[in-house]
């Protein structure tokens, strides 16, 4: 009942924000500029970030005079104009089991459109801002700022042979971490400047994107190809430093560690070879590893949330907690 | 004497602006990331922007406790953002005499340069601001927001047979007047309320920006080459839609059209024609007329100095406004 009631209430900020965004984009002129961006954010996504923006204000405050639907659409734009950018770094086909912007129109359209989304993003921040507002456009700045330093690691671990778990988790801390500690920050910054809330509530946020990203690495083995929307093993196909190879390659001994080494060196392997490299990984329990990592990471947030109890009303964002981590399987 | 004085000036701002940002860049990790920033600002550039936003800020209040140095950064950063990002689109080889940054390493490099020198643009921007915090966050947003636009129509139009004078206004004054205008109203923004002050200085740099891009269209043609940074004549090569172009293609009769339409329709010429174009600009009158133009936009800034008397003291910026403005015919 509670968990109904709660998937309603998601239901009903994700369409907010959906109408809100497409109405400002259909608005606006030139076509040429803002018809890709209705393409690519009609084209799906869970609008997890600006939710959770909306649940940790709501959890500081339950007596919102409104709710700060702007800033929560322009987290939204944010992360949305690091997807079109990436896809353009990473050569990516799809996203969403639809063509990525650069694939359906070309790699200049998507760069711009990303500058506007991103444009667009700060203008949504700047709206009806009531407090704090000098501390939100830095704490804003700061995640864009660390994703880009994050996203460099990433492509820098491209073309590196050698690459430490620590080094993965400073990139995936700084690549998807940062962005949703600075969510959870800018929503409790919207209701309240007691420093604790605002950075229990970063730290939290911090720790979703971690146990996010290593999902992400996990579903791309194990995940179901029509939910995650890309191809099963499409991370071994590119070589990817996920922190599934990464802990291969510390565990591996003999024949495993040649063929992952291999792997490392050529960059990837063919897609006849994926079944065979999943293999390798359950037998040197690197799956189980990976679910144990993740939930460690999830019962470290939860714990947060048992830390703030008495100052935040935490129970939604234990229900956020639980759909999103260990979400199939 | 007072031009002279006037020139250190602008050296000293320049050498400030430098330096700032190089330190800024030296400092920061990953290298990966930042070398390419370092690369791209050290190659040349005369930072006219940000010297434009101190000179109006000094002449709303002489008395100033401290020179809005790192909202000028800002605005230098994000027009330096946007020549990034455009040399991708425009797929240009060269900028300033030296390889562009997609030339010198690659696309995904400098799609994220780009975008982490924005997020530097909103760093500097948020640093030390003393009144109008929320008003030049929206001034320097909307002004990224119509830069897009106006990159938007300045790519639609390479595609399109027709585009009047009127249209080509609109682009110029987006592309090139929106971040002019916004860097004067900062600027004043940084030192006043006063919204009459703001308003006139904000026309005042759009008229300049406009002037500067009609003299831009107008060095493609007589400029020195070694001055300009690129070769005579490459607009008409790549088929650009220039204000000497559509001033010839609404002038031209006879054989002149015919050749005109003829560059249009094959989206530019061989290199070896550009003096046969060139002297088509010269017998129409179009160079006389895009002078013109050039010097009646400068009167008109010039006009606007003027009805700020009482309220400014504008010799620096008359100095600034014939220095750029007429600079070498």
């Amino acid at each position: 009942m509670k968990n109904q009631q709660f998937q309603k209430l998601l239901e009903n900020y994700r369409s907010i924000v959906n109408k809100t965004v497409l109405d400002e984009l259909k608005n606006r002129k030139p076509k040429s500029l803002y018809d890709p961006l209705i393409y690519f954010f009609s084209s799906g996504g869970k609008r997890l970030r600006s939710i959770l923006l909306l649940l940790c204000a709501n959890s500081v405050n339950k007596e919102l005079s409104s709710e700060p639907i702007n800033q929560a659409i322009a987290i939204e734009l944010l992360h949305n104009f690091t997807l079109i950018h990436d896809d353009i770094m990473d050569n990516s086909e799809k996203r969403h089991n639809k063509l990525t912007l650069h694939k359906k129109y070309d790699i200049s359209t998507a760069v711009l459109a990303g500058d506007a989304l991103l444009a667009l993003a700060y203008e949504f921040l700047s709206r009806d801002l009531k407090q704090n507002s000098e501390k939100i456009f830095q704490e804003f700045t700061n995640a864009l700022t660390v994703v880009c330093e994050g996203q460099a690691l990433d492509k820098e671990f491209e073309t590196r042979n050698k690459v430490s778990i620590d080094e993965y988790f400073n990139m995936i801390s700084r690549k998807t971490g940062a962005l949703i500690k600075s969510t959870c920050r800018i929503g409790a910054l919207t209701q309240t400047s007691n420093e604790l809330v605002v950075n229990k509530l970063g730290e939290f946020g911090e720790l979703i994107g971690i146990a996010f990203q290593i999902q992400d690495d996990l579903f791309d083995v194990i995940g179901d190809e029509k939910t995650f929307g890309k191809k099963k093993g499409s991370d071994l196909v590119e070589g990817k430093k996920t922190y599934l190879l990464l802990k291969a390659l510390q565990k591996a001994r003999g024949k495993d560690l040649i063929k992952i080494k291999k792997l490392i060196k050529s960059k990837g392997i063919k897609p006849d070879k994926i079944k065979e490299y999943i293999n390798i990984y359950y037998d040197l329990g690197i799956i189980d590893l990976a679910k144990k990592e993740i939930e460690n990471f999830r019962q470290r947030a939860d714990l947060i949330l048992d830390e703030l109890k008495s100052q935040i009303d935490s129970e939604n964002l234990k229900l956020f907690l639980s759909l999103v981590i260990n979400r199939t399987y």
